[in-house]
């Protein structure tokens, strides 16, 4: 029996940013698989709430919430992460095995796109090793397109290339041109040159949306208070930023 | 008078792409401007006739088309482009001082995403030095996430940055680490060692959809083929692909 899934991007914020492609998707779903963790699991919950009671007309899903293995904190960064995805694979075949039925069609919904600085694809790659398994992707809004848009900006220069990097990388690697940071907990913008500019914002296209604007050397200490009380407040933060060199 | 504009992004595909902000705003505008040039204008004009009929409830917009101002193609790209932008912002800021009335909205539909290489944002900067002008802007599914979406693969490597960049650069600068490639009208990826590996896609979202998936020594000759003929047959071509090195 060959089982059916649907990775789903619903977006980077809130429900506006479904799709209509995302909506026929929602509606074709048994179960919808999700393992949250962390700070932000109870926005991320109703979240999901939302976008289903907004989006699906004949409700007859379920959610099944699925553990979250542990994953190792010391050690080699790569092999962490794929012991990690290999103890998510055994439970999602389990998952899979246990709960849909003939004919049933599974989901995971994924914040923004499935194919950025997201590990669903990966593990249903190693599940489909253990479960004989179709499955097919709907592409979400990213947080970079929500960025842009908010702050009404070009990605690009014109002509020119854009990074899509993480605040290790760029601390590592130093800015080379325009970059756009993501999973960043730690400020790594304060490396750059004063007179570089930065687009930040965070909780994009949600009602709590946060956006700053201007040099590194101007409003750089402003973005770190504003991240961290904003952080403290809603106990969990979702940021990205574009930097430009000047 | 201050006229206000929302540039639509409407997903870089068929109107499946089209997100529920990108339907609410479709629904608060009377004037739709188009600029349409080249080839592929008949498919975009059927696009965008198909996306406002899907989506638009109670019809009341019109299409108002502007005249497109040559574009310089010797000299110093980087200066015809600002030539030729400014030259589109005197049109621009013409149509909407005649076109909008008091409480008009006018629209920009922007295929894909409005930061990705498209000059709607900048244009309209220009524009609003002529005329007071206030403006938002709907993120759209760029071709990036179609892309990635059609192959099921993630942009990324774990943890590792992805460069978004065109033809002409990526001839220039060289493969330096895992890259997309748009506005390549050239196979720039034939200059690529023969193991890098590729994910190509053109009419991404569409029913003329065309993938293909391999090393580039093994399947860039059979891109080359497969893209002269599509281009042959339609009139013209929007690709784009990833590329990984061995």
């Amino acid at each position: 029996m060959t089982r059916r899934v649907r990775v789903i991007g619903i977006g980077a914020g809130g429900p506006d940013y479904v799709t209509a492609q995302a909506v026929a998707a929602l509606n074709s779903v048994d179960v919808f698989f999700a393992m949250d963790k962390g700070d932000a699991k109870d926005d991320l919950v109703a979240l999901r709430r939302e976008v289903c009671e907004r989006f699906i007309d004949q409700p007859r899903y379920r959610f099944v919430e699925l553990a979250d293995p542990p994953r190792a904190r010391d050690g080699d960064y790569h092999q962490a992460v794929a012991d990690w995805h290999a103890a998510r694979a055994d439970v999602w075949a389990r998952a899979l095995t246990d709960e849909l039925g003939d004919d049933g069609v599974g989901a995971f919904l994924a914040w923004g796109d499935p194919s950025l600085y997201d590990s669903t694809l990966r593990i249903l790659d190693l599940v489909a090793q253990r479960v004989d398994l179709s499955w097919d992707v709907v592409p979400g809004i990213t947080a970079i397109q929500a960025l842009t848009a908010r702050h009404r900006i070009p990605l690009n220069d014109i002509g020119e290339p854009v990074l899509i990097t993480t605040g290790r990388r760029l601390r590592a690697d130093g800015l080379t041109g325009a970059s756009v940071v993501m999973l960043d907990g730690d400020c790594a913008f304060l490396d750059c040159p004063p007179d570089t500019r930065i687009w930040w914002g965070a909780y994009l296209g949600t009602a709590n949306e946060l956006l700053v604007a201007g040099s590194v050397g101007d409003v750089g200490q402003r973005i770190v208070d504003v991240r961290a009380e904003a952080r403290a407040r809603h106990g969990w933060i979702m940021d990205t930023y574009l930097l430009r060199p000047a």
